[in-house]
């Protein structure tokens, strides 16, 4: 199945079946964004909220509510919340990284930017509090809340561990939890707490949405070193010129020759590349077998999630979730 | 009574009598800021946490909880979150702020501390609003996520209000909640809504905390024209050098003649200082009696504070809290 494919798109067959709900989000997302007091804030937030983003988090909590027969109105309250931290996320994920492409020397425009960015995301995590509030559940809370210091915790340890050979698939993965499985299970956790559902659903939707968003990421990281530019809209390599230990380079570092691991040192650690690297990179990845190992990572995570669907009640929602643990590693083949 | 007269400091003597209470805010505080996978987040924030710092504003919810009887353990949970909420706005705060005085070119350390401040921030709301989940207090959850709302908003209105001078005394004071009296208010209300207050008295904890923290913020916007660098710590006119548009200038500008409207147009929104122009800066707030009516205003408020107090109950606390309120405006006579 390839991105071409447009009718079959799960996320798409999704997004029609919850469009009724999504249209909701959508205009609680408008509306909660607004400030009557500063207006600055829906400037900043409109290109990334309206742009018309594929909104795969939120309809992960309409879907999951909607499999669990829910038939109230937190739905949209939560999948508001869950697009809104996201949101936040990428806001705060931006301070800098842009300024950084400039060699470290940003522009006053660029610095009042991040401030813009850091204060904008802090008031949509306010509004995403303030919306799960009204649902009056303190075990939603305690999911997101846990969440939101998930993401965070992840975010600084890859602060440190990025650049670092030390880092490992274990530390990886936390950091892939923190990045993006943390908000995914919490989204489709909430779904089956508000509906009622019994533990074992409960469980088994948190295992889809956990292994969901991990296959997600490891996808990403790996499209990164194999993707098709105009498909994916980064260039191969970004990663490697941006020395981001992801786990096709944790692979091959660990079965690195001495050789090897110099070179590694030097790229991503030391930060010293030079013409020829990203090749020589490519040809070391490919010595190990470190693009199809990942790859095989990506699958056997996207089965989990399968099989933790599996676990919920036949519907044809079952099927689509199904079916976008196959899209989201469908890419990679 | 002045800064020197260490006996009689209300803070110091709230702080001894609270002194068991504040030592489990400061427990759970270093508990709650640790981080298994990311002992990066203890570095950042501990000089914020462990400065020693006066701790106001979890002595707040401390005192005001002990005023209303309250005999439960959730204080000190409430006190901590405060004071996690305080720390990650300083810590968002100062993203920028020192890069920008470095001409706007900060070094690759400076850029890298700010991805810090931003996520270590982030992390600290979320573990914020993990101890006020344990609470089960959806009130005071509903209390405390629109203070972070309003404190959000207060920033990001001050980033596109602090240089225009269209700012009136209405927008500052919106700006003044936002940054300082939204956390003391909701510090003060939340130690009444856990011990079961009735509204009446919850109001006016709310009032005094609200009034108290204006008055503390207009008090420092004065000092910043008026204060003695070694007791405030802070140099004559720094706000005039950021362009900082704060009450003792927006009463200026009110009263401007055209000469000196040109003036602040040329040194605040057009940010073109020369040589003296501070010294002119105090010559014509000097001519409007703009420092002595903004010092009037601090201690209207300041009286507010004490007049809201006075309707909760005869208690030690209680008299200290009222102290307090005149100690924030006493630095100024």
């Amino acid at each position: 199945m390839g991105l071409d494919q447009a009718s079959t798109k799960p996320h798409e067959e999704l997004a029609r079946h919850l469009s009724g709900r999504l249209e909701a989000v959508n205009t609680l997302i408008r509306e909660r964004m607004a400030s009557r007091h500063a207006p600055r804030i829906p400037e900043v937030t409109a290109h990334l909220v309206e742009a018309g983003g594929k909104r795969l988090r939120p309809m992960l909590t309409l879907a999951t509510a909607d499999l669990c027969g829910y038939d109230g109105d937190f739905d949209v309250n939560l999948a508001a919340t869950v697009e809104f931290i996201h949101t936040a996320t990428l806001l705060h994920d931006d301070v800098v990284d842009e300024s950084e492409q400039r060699r470290g020397r940003p522009t006053a425009n660029l610095l009042w930017d991040n401030k813009s960015s850091v204060l904008v995301g802090d008031y949509l995590f306010a509004r995403a509090f303030q919306l799960m509030v009204e649902t009056g559940s303190l075990r939603v809370l305690d999911i997101l809340s846990n969440a939101a210091a998930t993401i965070a915790e992840g975010e600084v340890l890859q602060l440190s561990a990025a650049r670092d050979l030390k880092t490992d698939e274990d530390i990886y993965l936390q950091i892939v939890r923190g990045k993006t499985a943390a908000l995914f299970s919490a989204a489709t956790e909430v779904g089956g707490v508000i509906s009622g559902s019994d533990e074992e659903r409960i469980t088994a939707l948190y295992d889809y949405g956990d292994a969901l968003g991990i296959a997600f990421q490891i996808a990403d990281d790996l499209l990164d070193y194999q993707g098709d530019a105009k498909a994916t809209g980064k260039n191969v390599g970004d990663d490697f010129r941006e020395r981001k230990l992801t786990l096709p380079v944790i692979k091959a570092v660990a079965d690195a020759t001495v050789e090897e691991r110099a070179f590694w040192k030097r790229t991503i650690e030391k930060g010293d590349q030079r013409e020829g690297d990203l090749e020589e990179a490519m040809a070391i990845l490919n010595r190990h077998e470190a693009l199809e190992r990942t790859r095989d990572d990506a699958m056997a995570w996207a089965n989990r999630a399968k099989e933790a669907m599996g676990k919920l009640p036949e519907h044809d929602v079952r099927r689509m979730l199904i079916e976008l643990a196959d899209y989201v590693v469908a890419r990679l083949t």
